[in-house]
């Protein structure tokens, strides 16, 4: 087998992205970790980190890093079989979850339970699905619906998003009306490349294409505070933005026609035993911010 | 000179992450896009745009769109000379920004200029400064003090880092005293690799290196749900926190010792004279809510 203290090592370096911190998390010294990287390296023919500010892996220290911390969480269910624990740390979940989902209703999931520690990665809900495709997490929370390989797949409900901007804004772009016209000129909030929902909004509500002037702007709670501040309209979550409509800081483009976005949970069954605090209270967590998904949507 | 209407396409498909985004956008045809792209591709020899969901640039596709955008900004500081102006877009700035700054003050400035679109690359404050280096925006807020190569350097104040936890995190974990002991065990909050707040603040409060339990958590409003939900201590901006210490959600771990940052704006000299008016804005929106920079720092 192979050796797991020089795995450890490798493991601590990635997570702290330095062999000094490493160092302290090991309770050993830097000269220890690096010899224990370099055997391993030299044994395996390949390096495995990238030295720098911060430390990264190289691909195959990547699938060695998963490993080592698949092994740490079905260890940690192992635990509670044996009559003497053996001391140790909390186990680290990594997780890839959607911005919006964490400025949500997240938090409120990883607070409701106890003894883990989460290592979040962030992408957009549509590319999320690929962190645990590549085996890099154990759990996301996807717009994918379909089960990905040795997956559970639960349901989790549709976050609900408004077209939301500022009556000043609103005033001063769309004072003759929501058009084709207007739109094509009015700025627009994009979170990144990957976000499509204002596109997808627009092809729903004025079913055309249209490319309007962009502000890129990669925070949920910046998407919100730059609609307040009138910069540009952009899909906000209800749950973000309502206080805001009711008080009339911001106004909802076309209130009837909101866009549900369906999510789910998606978790590695290999290690459904330690995870099954965390899907409950994600599960729990979601049902109560999360509308249900409408089966049959409007044309 | 080099083909700029085959540049002007690269650099959409660069901006929009698709061939049919940057066609809307330049009201062209799909196929008129991928030629374009091809025939520069053909000419330089060397791919440009790696083909995907979305298009990404090669290391040689990123200089030319940094290139390209840079020609528009200078050109856009030319129309302001000419007696008809042609008809063009608004000009986007391609700017790196820490979090923080972007959860606290940057937004105003943004909306305190008219006519510009922001572009925004988010980065620790330690490391936007490289961004600027690379040529891959034209300004930056950072900690990096010494100007860059061809930039110009403002002082901007510090922002102000509170440790803080919720009352009942604090009563379950430093109940004994925020001891060194307590510390190594009370989770604490990370946002990247790249955060060394909280263990330069722990350097500086009990002058020594220790590695609690990390969550990670790659989000400025995350980071105050978190500790407000007592999943873990964590350095906070002032600005967001003081609301909820003031009404007790939450503590301060230290009242009196935060933890200042001294942060920069960086401005391609390049573009000077296209960013007076976003230099002017942001060194205002600064003053107001940065707090001044401690020259002799305590000991």
């Amino acid at each position: 087998m192979l050796d797991y203290s020089h795995l450890s090592a490798l493991a601590a370096v990635l997570r702290t992205g330095s062999f000094e911190r490493a160092a302290q998390q090991l309770h050993v010294t830097p000269s220890a970790i690096s010899q224990r990287i370099k055997l391993l390296e030299e044994r395996l023919g390949v390096v495995l980190v990238i030295r720098g500010q911060p430390c990264t892996a190289t691909e195959v220290g990547q699938r060695l890093y998963q490993h080592v911390e698949q092994v740490a969480l079905l260890e940690s269910s192992l635990h509670q079989n044996l009559p003497v624990r053996p001391e140790s740390r909390p186990v680290t979940l990594r997780i890839a979850v959607n911005a919006d989902s964490l400025a949500t209703w997240f938090i409120a999931a990883m607070a409701s339970t106890d003894g883990y520690l989460f290592d979040l990665m962030l992408d957009d809900q549509d590319h999320s699905a690929e962190w645990l495709r590549r085996g890099e997490v154990v759990a996301a929370v996807t717009a994918h619906s379909t089960p990905i390989q040795g997956c559970d797949c639960h349901s989790l409900g549709a976050l609900r998003y408004i077209a939301t901007a500022s009556p000043q804004y609103c005033a001063r772009w769309f004072a003759d009306g929501f058009s084709e016209h207007a739109v094509a000129r009015a700025p627009c909030l994009i979170f990144n490349q990957k976000d499509q929902l204002q596109a997808e909004w627009l092809q729903q509500v004025l079913g055309t294409n249209l490319y309007p002037p962009l502000h890129w702007l990669p925070s949920s709670q910046a998407f919100v505070d730059a609609a307040l501040a009138g910069l540009g309209w952009g899909m906000n979550p209800e749950p973000l933005v309502i206080d805001h409509l009711r008080a009339g800081r911001l106004v909802a483009l076309k209130p009837d026609q909101p866009l549900d976005v369906p999510l789910f949970w998606q978790q590695s069954r290999i290690v459904s035993s330690v995870l099954g605090d965390v899907t409950r209270a994600v599960l729990h967590e979601a049902s109560a911010m999360l509308v249900p998904v409408q089966l049959a949507p409007k044309q």
